[in-house]
């Protein structure tokens, strides 16, 4: 905990409205979406220029007093969770977009800028920002860029790391690194933009990105497609990346589909109901687009890889399709599931799912699996639900067993115990199954470079 | 030197070809293609599997010698150049192709197969390697990811880095990292794999590295198009952006025109000779491209953005425009030019020009002046040629403080020294004007944690 002193001298770097320490801003600063560890920052302050954030910095490691960089607080792995008196540090005020130039098609975003704000802001020039999940109402720029955020549309645009051209960076001895200063072309010494995109507030403080727009997409069509089997889906994703634009590659299985319909009151997409759906949006760049769907659909059905398929026929129809596949998270919500995510390459996605589902199915026959994932990208989500007679703790408790096996198919695989959501917290003891112990200790020692006093959100990813 | 010993350990430690002593390999395996440093290595290893590179590195950790990576040796910086003794390590046997996959359309390849020969892979299977560049026969893909190669089709598929899916790096204590495996998406801590691109043999040993291929391109077609000034080319650049798809905007002086005619016996693409001159090429994805190219252009000469310009109408007359632009390197060359590789924003590109146009106007008026460049991405390659009558001393010289000059003006235009050459030796005096203080001082930090001994390419980059 702060004394008075350290507290007022903590309100004097930030202004009047920059120091919270009410239970309710303690509570609300201090966690993320997961609900494990119980928020307890000594101080939340919100900064309102870089300049500030230098100062708090600078506070810190001369008090030796933890910091915890706060975006949208939407991620799921416990990244910027404040347990333990740490003071969180959070951009919500440093949310301006500045400095748009349409020709080289960038714009200069505050660490805090929301998400769903730079889309709009893309829109009204005519342009796009395709980094796209269900929290770009809340999630902020400088969190996505912490944690590399992905999304439904990786497959065609990539992850957040791909949009970022440049990269303001507080470290965690206050100083600040200009990074890239949005240029395309750039082989002037060692890259650190890239080592602090994904680095989750362990290197430093994103405090502003200057963020590449795209051209927009030109109207884009949905198929829901219902497959036997998960080697038919990798054929159907080869037929049709060979053939349309796509936008999107999304599954899910027909345990996720079903309770989709039930919950949410949607209708089945077709009569016949098979093992696993894939989801794909494409954009209909010219009149044969479509044609050249159809074309390849018949040619799926024909090899035996889709059993059956629709396509939407206008906007309403594609947001209805989509929601068959998004709103599958909160139709399980109630089963208060395990969640895992999970990648491996995509060609190695079958072999995963099969060891997985073997491995739950052998040992846990009473936990149902929801599978669904943005297959296109080899990324998969791993959703066992609570069995509703089980109290909670035991199935915690077993579930943690599970994650054993879990990452030890990833291991075999190749693959990463996070695809999508980073470490934080909740994934730094299962580290070891994606990197090696040589990078650990690289990392630990990198840390410490951008970090020497390890006041930066100490013990996520690494232990402190 | 090293001693007899010393050679005889190190012969033991990769087979009987592995080790060349002789002039000549010194020689040939000592430089890039810079020609200011006197090639001086010890010896020239060829290890032929990652585990003889493992050894040698841990031999010169022990012995404190020191390493020099070597690809294709193409580079414009000195990276590669072994002037002081050290030990060439030369991937060229390591170049197998392996573990193709046509889902995730990934290869393997050793760090020593050669740009072309992964092109032309690629296109057996029905695919597209698209970073290019002139020395892709020669190059290396190590050396490739050591620089961040771009090339004539960034503003389209972007740098070597964004076709890195994995890379395996023998670090400076020995020691085998390997990174990211060919994932799509993997946020388990630190990318290292960034961290090397571009790191030119000062971290780690590029031994393998997964490329990822994509979808061959449609047809393509060439302009060229005469514009009255800069601001008028980046006009016709967002035109074409907007409305055909682009994979290259490159430009070029009439002076650089010119002496192409001349010396290569061209013919000048149209009658009207204008300041400078756009060449881009775009995919003919359909058959209204070529009809939006057309009415782009009209638009362009109706602004008086263009005027005039000419379209290929066959492969034959695509290549015969490129060579416009592809053959100024050569042409000059009898003149031993001055030559800088910068960036700064694209917007910034006309105003960049301009400063050091006058800078070495008003200074060096003597000096003929030679742009051309990939300007869609914000990339010149500045060209001074030797007035005929000056002696090399006295050139070399006065290009000297033209480059301070230049670099100041890049420094205020927040751009790079070096867009896509990288440091080596010839812009470490200068790496200053694109990097704070604070960025190179944890450049060498960094350096230390990857290569505590400091054998890694010790001086390049950073000074030693």
């Amino acid at each position: 905990m702060l004394s008075p002193q350290q507290l007022e001298t903590l309100a004097s770097l930030v202004d009047q409205k920059g120091l919270r320490t009410d239970e309710e801003s303690c509570l609300q600063y201090g966690r993320d979406w997961t609900r494990v560890h119980s928020p307890n920052p000594a101080a939340v302050v919100l900064p309102s220029s870089i300049e500030q954030v230098q100062a708090v910095v600078r506070w810190a490691c001369a008090e030796n007093v933890a910091l915890v960089p706060s975006g949208g607080r939407s991620g799921l792995s416990a990244g910027a969770v404040a347990a333990n008196g740490e003071v969180v540090v959070a951009l919500d005020r440093m949310n301006e977009l500045s400095d748009f130039d349409a020709t080289d098609r960038t714009v200069r975003c505050g660490g805090g800028v929301v998400t769903a704000q730079l889309q709009e802001f893309a829109e009204s020039q005519g342009l796009f920002y395709p980094v796209d999940f269900a929290s770009s109402g809340s999630s902020q720029i400088g969190g996505n860029v912490a944690t590399n955020a992905g999304g439904i549309k990786v497959i065609r645009y990539g992850m957040t790391r791909d949009w970022v051209a440049g990269l303001k960076v507080v470290t965690g001895t206050g100083e600040l690194l200009d990074l890239n200063r949005g240029l395309v072309k750039n082989n002037a010494g060692y890259d650190f933009r890239h080592l602090m995109i994904g680095s989750e507030g362990t290197l430093g403080i994103i405090v502003e990105a200057t963020m590449r727009l795209e051209a927009q997409p030109a109207e884009r069509a949905v198929m829901v497609l219902g497959t036997p089997d998960m080697a038919s889906i990798m054929q159907v994703l080869r037929s049709f990346r060979d053939r349309v634009r796509l936008e999107a590659f999304e599954f899910f299985s027909e345990e996720a589909l079903a309770k989709v319909i039930e919950h949410q009151g949607l209708a089945r997409p077709f009569a016949t109901a098979s093992h696993y759906y894939a989801l794909l949006e494409f954009e209909k760049i010219d009149e044969r687009a479509e044609a050249a769907a159809m074309e390849c659909f018949e040619h799926c059905v024909e090899e035996g890889w889709v059993e059956d398929g629709v396509m939407s026929q206008s906007l309403a129809q594609a947001s209805a399709l989509w929601r068959l596949r998004e709103d599958i998270s909160e139709t399980i919500s109630r089963w208060t599931p395990y969640k895992n995510d999970i990648s491996t390459i995509v060609s190695r996605v079958p072999s995963l799912l099969k060891e997985v589902e073997e491995l739950v199915g052998a040992n846990y026959p009473d936990f149902e699996i929801i599978w669904f994932g943005h297959i296109g990208d080899g990324n998969v989500h791993l959703n066992i639900l609570k069995p509703d007679a089980m109290p909670m703790e035991e199935f915690q408790a077993r579930c943690g067993s599970v994650s054993q096996g879990v990452f030890e198919s990833v291991a075999r695989h190749g693959g990463s115990i996070s695809a999508e959501h980073g470490v934080g917290l909740l994934k730094k003891p299962y580290l070891a199954y994606s990197r090696s112990e040589a990078e650990i200790a690289l990392m630990a020692q990198l840390k410490r470079v951008f970090d020497p006093a390890g006041i930066m959100n100490p013990g996520k990813i690494l232990d402190a």
